[in-house]
């Protein structure tokens, strides 16, 4: 509640449900918006609109796309027959930032979850399994995130690819620039587990 | 850089300028929305567009509003002879979530600020002054933030209307709730000062 006229009252409510803000950094983004609002706010609305015009997912990969096929899939280039599984767009950006991978993605959309009663079929794993003779694949590099519900989702894949392709998944360790002192036990174990020789 | 269309690129390059997100947390918010475009974009990118047509600043008193004279100005009820000078709309919106406030506001825009070059006429402080003889205002309540630019601004406007009407400060004190143990030493020197008899 602010005593904010309806339009503005309305649009603060959206922005408060955004992930990363809340009613109070709501109202301080939407007054800036309006202090701005020439410059920024019809902009802002204008790209959100194109973006909700265009946005889809990429029918092969489940990337964010603005064709049924992403560039990554449609590039000839990535065909490389070596695709990274990843829970979701913004690890495929992240992946992409590193800018060391050159095959394809495949996007699950989430891990298997027995509590929110999430199985293969809600995660395009089928897909996967399609893809594997489709492309030609020979490896699948699983680049799930290292908590529990990632581990068994890469655990699961492993599993059905058995025989057919290499599984990979990335490695564990020290992070570049960590200090042991604070990193946790399991990072420290898996470390001192996967040790390299020099 | 996210390796995503244009649109989304564009989209993500503007969520982060807001005040309270970066660029990981705009990647996040713009995700989100994108899964849920058809139920959170186009009407957020709708809610936008209709600030951006309506939002305008009250000329009377500098509160955003849909119309020229927000609805606290035009209120006859708010004509009570006492004015609360704010820096800020969000301040404004603060006082007004209180609900104890029953007079009128104006909001200054800022703070006077020698380092930025902010003087009077770039505060609606001229328009304050106006305002002192045009609604027979008999107290002016300066309700400006405890920091030192707010206490500089504070003591120039109550320079300017002495004589004129009553001026007043918000209390300093203890906040309600608040632990001694975690409160600044000027704070507990501002309450200790400002002492009352039980």
């Amino acid at each position: 509640m602010t005593d904010a006229p309806r339009e503005i009252e309305t649009l603060i409510e959206m922005m408060a449900k955004l992930p990363g803000l809340g009613p109070r950094s709501a109202r301080r983004a939407v007054l800036h918006l309006i202090r701005k609002r020439g410059l920024l706010l019809a902009p802002l609305a204008d790209a959100m609109h194109a973006v909700a015009v265009t946005a889809r997912e990429c029918l092969n990969c489940g990337n964010v796309a603005t064709a049924d096929i992403c560039p990554i899939c449609a590039s000839e280039k990535r065909a490389t027959g070596e695709i990274c599984v990843v829970e979701d767009v913004a690890d495929l950006w992240a992946m992409e930032r590193a800018g060391v991978f050159r095959g394809r993605y495949h996007v699950l959309g989430g891990t298997l979850s027995a509590l929110d009663a999430i199985g293969p079929d809600e995660l395009r794993i089928p897909r996967l399994m399609d893809r594997i003779t489709a492309e030609n694949v020979t490896e699948v590099i699983l680049a799930l995130n290292a908590t529990v519900d990632g581990q068994t989702t890469a655990h699961y894949i492993a599993d059905q690819l058995h025989g057919q392709v290499t599984v990979t998944s990335l490695a564990q360790g020290v992070p570049i620039g960590g200090e042991l002192d604070y990193l946790d036990d399991g990072t420290i174990t898996a470390a001192l587990k996967a040790r390299k020789a020099l």
